[in-house]
């Protein structure tokens, strides 16, 4: 459990101060953190908050969306934000097509040249960005990021601690490739989450996702994976579930933590 | 349009023969069956409406399902269900994880031993298979085949003429390696298939596909690569959309040979 990091996202109706209490309580000393409850609490208040509670910040979730007329600006926010909770790794999520564009080939382009703009100011805060190739259903609106390799090159095109990729278990379990590819990723690895796949998939595929152990995902596949690569750092559980949202944020944190366990048996 | 063969699919609700009697009249001259309508009506039945209407059957859809049980024999008369409709090509679309399990890499192993016992039957039917690569998003519960590379080296096991890949746009435009990879596949192209993108995606995730033009899809792009491939033979436009089924079969039949006229406007 020293590697548990519990993201935000997983017990979403929590308010901020609610879930660092809950963690506190429950002895998880690691959180990863989503921008808009961060603003909604305020910066400066948050990171004092989670900072007098000993909690570290995994990460910050997330920036990206690069299709969006004001990326830059709204990128370098992000990464001060980090900066300031101290979360060492950003997460992006690189945005959809443009408005009316059927050019996946130039969004993905413009996506690489992007992220090599913020990476000085990424750089100058002590921040990492953690590319995050989303599930190809997603590439239209949310990620035209789709595959590892793509992740991969665009993060190769920089150093490794300015630059890495996401390993999401959900978002890339169907690749027959992956396995391997992430066992040789070295420290390209920028963080580790986990979420199970399950069928059928709501409307809108966002809010469908289980938790480690409550689909079809082999976890212990990917631990594997994730081992040989070298990367010791910390594991999220980010799962967007509308019937976890439904419950009460300690129980969706009990429930969270048992998953996790779970997911390691047998190694 | 001389290449141009209606899904019927795509007017689900009409009948077979309203959908036959609809196709002569707009001279349209080629049509896929699905198998399920097919046996309603009777095999013997449709065939001899089709013969008789002067349609060719471009393919058949679909078998595979390889997860379930009765796969060897259900496929089997699915061949022979080809041949009686005189469809020169037989979808596969190879069937999720078996129930409970997470052995994804297994599954598809699985598969391709399966094709690989097929493949004598539908020689002797002159029956090409066709494997489809579905959208990951249907890798655990309708196709553990996601991508071109593993359709392409499942059926690079066997002669082209028993064996083929189905290029379907719908479930192949997110990989940035495809277009390239279509261009060299040679014969080994069965059937080009059009449905277009559109989000957000509806429950189930199997019924919000669009006609060719109306959502994301650079078709001009996918037409581009399966000429440089060599693929002269029909090409269907295979859309699931539940606001489409809603409309009359006429309607959408006429929707249908629009959208395809226009994807190939600008080359």
């Amino acid at each position: 459990m020293s590697r548990f990091s519990f993201n935000q996202i997983t017990a979403k109706p929590w308010t901020l101060p609610e879930m660092v209490a809950g963690c506190v309580a429950a002895g998880v000393d690691q959180v990863a953190l989503w921008r808009e409850p961060v603003a909604e609490y305020g910066l400066d208040r948050a990171a004092a908050l989670v900072r007098d509670a000993g909690l570290r910040v995994t990460t910050l979730c997330r920036s990206g969306f690069f299709q969006l007329p004001g990326w830059f600006d709204d990128n370098r926010r992000a990464i001060d934000e980090a900066a300031a909770l101290r979360a060492p790794v950003l997460v992006l999520v690189s945005g959809g097509l443009p408005e009316g564009s059927r050019d996946l080939a130039g969004a993905r382009e413009h996506v690489a040249d992007a992220i090599g703009r913020l990476v000085p100011d990424a750089a100058a805060a002590g921040v990492t960005l953690a590319v995050e190739p989303l599930h190809p259903m997603y590439a239209a609106d949310r990620c035209v990021i789709s595959t590892w390799d793509q992740a991969l090159a665009i993060a190769e095109r920089h150093p490794a601690e300015h630059v890495g990729v996401t390993v999401d278990t959900y978002h890339l379990w169907w690749d027959d490739t992956v396995l391997e590819k992430i066992a040789r990723a070295g420290d390209r690895i920028a963080i580790y989450q986990l979420a199970d796949w399950i069928t059928p998939l709501p409307a809108g595929v966002l809010t469908g996702r289980g938790l480690p152990g409550d689909g079809c995902i082999d976890m212990r596949a990917f631990h594997d994976a994730v081992d040989k690569a070298g990367y010791r750092g910390p594991i999220e559980v980010e799962v967007m579930n509308a019937d976890l949202w439904e419950r009460p944020g300690r129980d969706v944190l009990a429930a969270t933590m048992t998953s996790f366990e779970r997911s390691f048996r047998g190694r």
